[in-house]
């Protein structure tokens, strides 16, 4: 790390471009085109912002922004995990802790910390911040799927109840975001979209 | 609008997908591939969260986001204005206030209204917020021509004398970044990845 906080953060900055070549599994809305984790990030941000009167407790809503915009920087090294793969753990590997030493160590000491300390936040997923950040997180490729017959359903074969256990999470952050995401699985289910098992 | 605000915030946010697609000249930091407005708006962003310190009025930072998250969503209808374009002007045309009023107004009322301003200041560019918020506009593509051999500058020949009087905004935001960009564009006439006029 350079002396000077400036060059420090450039170097940073130049690193982060990196996070527009991961790709997701998802497509974009009504797309063919897999969406990348920085258009993710910014989708989540901006949502969270537009839906922030769902959260069930307060929020600090630039709190959950800061969170939103760097929770997937850990996977410039990691690389993305698919949420429904049964071989591999979704989250808290090794892996993604040693990324976000690395990355968010390029910074000065006391904004690396600040970074670091709010993705093991979001990880955590305790705190009304965290949960309501993990609500967007879930929600956006549940409607990603719904515009998408199915999108990544039915290209793994993800049958409802394994949807539905991952998607549940919305409910600790935004019960009524939850409402709507429920309503919004059934609906799927009924078009034939989703396989109820 | 629906009467229910979450199925109006639902439909912003699947519109909003579309920045996903409006391509910039630049290109992505040591690459052939074009930025899109989405991973563009999330760079800027995570920019000012981390170049706070260099702002030379202490700034509302959450606006600050806020204003780089939305800045480009006009450009779902009017398209991304090339910033050398000697044909027209880059700002405020009236496509991009229809825009605007469109693509704002599928919110509910209060939030179109908040977003609406919050685009508005940062095209008048004159709060300290929005002299941030340019500056950081204006570092990301130079940082990216400067790693690109050019880029565009050398892709539509543009000549230092051009470069210098659109960057020089940056100092209205950010005098030391403006120090380091101000020297970055000498050592690149240096260089000869831009042409001194």
């Amino acid at each position: 790390m350079s002396l000077n906080p400036l060059l420090s953060q450039i170097e940073f900055i130049k690193e982060i471009d990196k996070l527009k070549y991961i790709q997701r599994r998802t497509k974009l809305f009504n797309s063919d085109r897999n969406e990348n984790d920085a258009e993710h990030s910014w989708h989540l941000a901006l949502m969270a912002i537009v839906l922030a009167e769902h959260a069930n407790e307060p929020v600090d809503l630039f709190k959950v922004v800061k969170m939103l915009l760097v929770h997937d920087l850990v996977e410039i090294d990691a690389g993305d995990t698919f949420i429904y793969d049964t071989q591999k753990d979704h989250t808290n590997t090794d892996e993604e802790r040693l990324a976000a030493q690395r990355i968010f160590g390029m910074l000065p000491e006391a904004q690396a910390e600040e970074l670091t300390n709010i993705w093991e936040e979001f990880e955590a997923g305790n705190t009304a911040e965290a949960k309501f950040a993990r609500a967007m997180d879930r929600l956006e490729p549940l409607l990603q799927n719904s515009s998408n017959q199915g999108g990544t359903w039915k290209e793994f074969d993800v049958p409802y109840s394994k949807v539905y256990n991952k998607k549940k999470v919305i409910k600790e952050g935004a019960a009524s975001i939850w409402d709507y995401a429920e309503n919004l699985l059934n609906e799927n289910v009924a078009k034939g979209i989703l396989r109820k098992d």
